[in-house]
């Protein structure tokens, strides 16, 4: 593809335009481009609202603080996960304009306002000790220019409550579905919608839960097509795939 | 509680009635009733209408013959569980009234004409592939003398069909829930009716089923009341548990 | 079999005497309870007797306390599983009536005396570590109306003393078999006694115990018909299902 | 939103055009609808162009022709998986336009000439013995409508193959990555493209793989975002979302 | 074996000696006795010089207190396992003739001096951190009379130490040996010696070992003959085992 | 300990009774014994009486049937394990006084007729299926010089049936309990004898039993004291165990 | 570092030997080789002596047959592993100097005499079982062109016949240790030598061996530094690496 | 070998030059030495410029303390992993050369200067969280004299990162790939180089990660050859394997 380009720059070289140690060193360059590494680039790049994102579990209350610091400087919006309060108390005194989300453990800085998307993703949450990871979902969903729905406590132990819901369920994109204990929900709205479903299992349970293990082989083996699964409690990832198929 | 009939007899012995030697050969049978072997007698023996029942995996041919052919001399119904055609075709021989369920897998012989009980089991099953072992849970509920309602193919995939067979579950006493794969059939039935919930998980399904491992976490970790679980495909185990429920 | 409701809501129609609107208004109302839907409100809803039921464990001490104040102010029973301590200290605040049971790990508060089952629900137990969850099961029941007896600290290790007690067993309706380590317990009464046994794995033990999937296997594996099972360490799950099974 | 069919309904029975009985006929059939039960029929019902899906495993090669027989009575495409050649022998017989593939398994009926999609599923394989599972989502996808690229043979061990396919994978709407042993090539793809990626492990390996738990775990922790997962080998699953997010 | 007793009880009733009643109470007695119970009695009440024992996880300091005060007025040894210091401390106010073994975490009291059997017990260890386990094992064989002979660190990673020990090991009556990690310990000294060895995986090791699980599968897959496993970490298991086998 | 037939060979040196060359051969051999490895020769060596064993599974009917004719040679008598019939079948042609137990799948030749112990070892299994494990641990034990006491099918679904053979059990100087399904039978034994108990897991059963995984489990914590473990359907390493423990 | 190449080429173009559009074809070769792909290239390529590898599971007669037959058109020696005799002989019709290892399952075809390397590979084995693995190991490094040694039936279990090789062993470069069962050998031979080993778990064992996972788990604790480990019955991914290191 | 030492003993012991009971205390020893066992302690033995090292996990701070005082007064460099900064500060008392490495949690005191290794070992992580085990390898490398590149964060959700360390990568005798989550750095690196890579499995990760087992199931499983993998987290051990493979 970019055949054009080392063509032109070829000539260059020719045409004495560019010296022979100058092309050199572009040609070095290219490699990376030709093998399709801008989409990479694009990918962890930040371009105009795209958030940075910062995986704070592992990291300590100055690293945090630190990294959040240096990414202020620039124009993006920020996405700190499993953040402690802590950290954001230490990130508040150089940056107050970040946010805390308590219930999904999130720091946020918004430098710009993104227009939101006309279509919407729908979150959805089997029981209250789920909402965590479901507001983590929505919480990076949001960031990354989503409009969201959260639908909570319609879990299959009391199905019309999930009834009810319906409408909003089905009119979103795409859906996720966040479940721990025996997972059901996933299946269930799998057979009730026809769109892109992403479950997330959650290592919400007690006895042989097994942290998460079962609702996760609930979910894989879902009798619904149209699903897919993400790793246990991983909120972040489901709103990061949300968000693109929510842009498609 | 036997204090009586032992009193009863040592009367005798001391009225020469009995010889020391006879009530002291009775009296060493009389332990296994006195600690309540009278129970386990009752569950095990014969009383009429009462199926005996032989589990034929691991038997030869031969020997299922052999057995049914020595029942089939008393007055007692018959039900041969995990049971393969051929061994029917043996037992046939010298057993002419003998049936064979393909489905379940079972033979049975009828020797009396039980009265069915009023109420009856509801035994609900998910997809077509779960219908060997819900066969096996029907056809042993009915040779113990219950009433059973067969659902079938009302799993989650398609939740309408359910629906529309929920008046039939939920008059029932108690439910059997046969499911493979996530297994959320259980949990939907458990949060939708008030009766007792017998799950059965399958080995059906694949990938990450892990030999019905997947139903089987699914199940026990419920969040709706009043459900729980036996072994995985054991048709047999629920049957016999519904039908003690149902005859309360 | 509300199709009577539904005729005669149309024939009102027909008179005038309610306007179309009313009855699509009416009429799209109707379908959750045709679904059975009041089914599912029975079991929810709160008639006198019933116990209303928290689970505890992840939510805050001043969300216990608020929903407790709130379900204090109708008229029925209030049940609240695997409460810390604390918990029951801010309860007691403004609810002075509540009693936590330290054993269960249980707050009730009694609004008015249901009348007990004349059956009862034998809630045996293999060593004392087993004794908590024992008691998570009994105060289940009994504040679902039940009578219980608890019979404790009969584990096969010393299986002479399960045969002392083996009549109060036997006399119940149905028996809970609360057992870690090798869950043998389980097994045994299932061969003794011809009432549904449900039985409970518990955490207790170590070394190759894994958090009570030693026991869980134990009991699914169970030898002796008549037995499901429920999750591990999961009271109040088997009392509920003791309590239905006790009332039918 | 069916508001406006049941006030035309309601009006009717007013005015006398349809009958009491009539009207509560049809009213009976109307909660489906209410519930978006229409939704459930859209996925499930045969809409032109809809292919109909039959899972033969655990069927006969009888019921495989007769299903399929009968489907062919209708307009729509067909698709069974999983299927034996013996079933596309004898399912031949009355349906000789059945074409059999012997890689992905699939006995497919075309009789309507579908217009495919401009955006394009890639289809990327790790190694030759994943190409049965690719070739089930392959086909899957196309009978769906979807126009699909299969790029095969790129697994990481020699990463310089991938590279030179990575245009047509960039190029695509969704790529599937479908790999057995350590399934790192879905991680390496999410690394390089931004596009939804679903992955599916293979049970292709051997020693540790347990039965595909390898892949499957691996893919379950891809360091890479926009990754989810679906069942092991579950090739028409994988190939089912994909085209419902290729037609986003 | 006891138709003997039965049958002089029998005459004594005949002639009048004993009466009825008296009979009937006492032969409702026997059947503990001809069942064999007297073999529980005997196995756990305390005859001179056995042990009593007490499992102190889970337990409060009181409970252990006073239990162990409470057979401090008896004559028997008292043996207590899994118990933390601070329950030793509160012991020894009451009962100031108890020992605590720091490593094997136990409370003995001596109340007679047993005499010690001729043959010994080798506890023979892999690496320093399973001496906490072997001390166990070491504790409870000497407190239930046995001559003991401890040989550490002699693990396989330099197996010359384990040589220069072996007169020592094969001349035990009964060896155990106590390993973490890969547990191969087990299996060398089963090739090396014909005594019968009792296994003792510890949860010792990190990584791939969860929890001993490794070295519990190695020793139950010893390729040498003469080997049994008790529970991980079970020193107390395995000293009562020896000591059983060590006086035969 | 050698050290005196080490000074005697020196001496012989030094008078010139043994040559240098013939000495320092003489002491290379040495080692082994000095190390101890004359427990291993004796071991492994065939001394009156005792039987060569041979590990079938695995090797070819020519290999087995080699092997057997040339220890047939020697006066031992030969026991090999996991033999098929066939193997049997092709022993008989060289080495006529070969003997096959079908159940027990073992080939055994007596070549001398060993005083059996007088002592016995108890070989109890809970159910049928449980036989052929059973009935290898019999032949092993036998072989080696044992005598051996069979008690069959006493499982604990009828524990009653346990109690009548208690006195043959106790009577025994080492138990050996085979039961598969949820191995409970070991505990109950472990409970009512006070002699070592070698627990053989089975893996008989179906469902969550995963090969004898459950029994295993159970039998590994088991409540009751005294009992140790072999690898699953490992007859012969019990059967091995219990003749060393037999013969202390 | 090709940085010298590209600035040659483009001398070439600016002075005309190499026309722009031929210098940007070759240009859009060399990213390969700029990130070190013609290591890969080396890696697969075929140079003198290096053996082709076929991994024939999973592939057809015909297909092995094929690949074969074009391979032998070239200069390089063969290696098929995991290669069914039926593959051989069809394998041998076309290509008569193929040569069949019916023990280790493998095709060779040597074209060319390779000198072998003075340094030596010890693959040792614990038992007769494990050696269809240790042959895969063997003829792997020997067709890579090293010298192997093969120390075999040296387990543990009589561990003497370990040391009487153990001159044999010491003298290696690097060790390769094949086990089943319980793998101590890697362990024992871990502590012995001083060179690198690679333990290779086999699937050999029977019971809670579980496929290899016994003898996985113990290799991956080895208590002995130096050691690593490869896929169960991983036989030529271990030849290949010892290959690797022993011509280091 | 040591047959000639044998000989001259031998004659000595003849000409009288040796008593015979110094020949037969000298020849008590020589079997250690005959089986090798001079291996093992040139293995064990501080030879010059050779680390001594001590694992602190489950040491006290007192212990650690102690015996890094005694080696201290050797001549040996000393290497102490998974020390706590406590155990550091109590070192640094009486040994105030000790270095700590926070990072990697070890000690290290360095009384001689090694030369170290012209080539070097590449110490590649996938991300940062990988960091406290790849530093236990180099520093492990490092003290036992090996020069170490470090290459960090280069995991494949970025694989371009990879590519420009690639020269470096290539350029080591041997490759350690240290990587949580799903392991794909391994395999990649595999694919790109051919030195031997040792594959470090990390417990970074969370959901489905199950402690490491992810990465590690992913390494064993790697389809490029020439990889082997250690225990989790075991940082020290793939520093002492890729040490001894540098050395060679």
């Amino acid at each position: 593809m970019n055949i054009e380009s080392v063509k032109k720059l070829l000539k260059e070289v020719k045409n004495g335009n560019v010296s022979v140690d100058e092309g050199a060193e572009k040609l070095s360059d290219l490699p990376f481009k030709d093998l399709g590494y801008a989409l990479i680039d694009n990918h962890r790049e930040i371009r105009v609202g795209y958030p940075e994102v910062i995986y704070c579990e592992g990291k300590t209350v100055e690293q945090v603080k630190g990294i959040i610091e240096f990414m202020n400087t620039r124009d993006n919006n920020i996405l700190a996960t499993r953040a402690a309060r802590e950290m954001y108390e230490a990130v508040k005194e150089t940056c107050p304009n970040a946010y805390y989300n308590e219930l999904a453990r999130t720091i946020t800085v918004r430098k710009n306002d993104m227009k939101l998307t006309d279509t919407y993703i729908a979150v959805v949450t089997a029981g209250t000790s789920d909402l965590p990871v479901a507001e983590e979902v929505a919480v990076t969903a949001e960031i990354f220019g989503n409009r969201v729905e959260r639908i909570s406590d319609v879990g299959v132990a009391g199905i019309h409550r999930l009834f009810s819901k319906l409408d909003l369920i089905t009119g979103a994109k795409v859906v996720v579905a966040v479940a721990g204990m025996e997972g059901a929900l996933a299946s269930v709205i799998g057979g009730l919608v026809d769109k892109p479903v992403i479950a997330v299992p959650t290592s919400v349970g007690y006895g042989a839960n097994f942290g998460g293990l079962s609702a996760l082989l609930s979910m894989l083996n879902s009798c619904s097509s149209g699903t897919s699964v993400v790793n246990i409690d991983n909120g972040f990832g489901a709103g990061y795939l949300a968000s693109m198929i929510n842009k498609l």
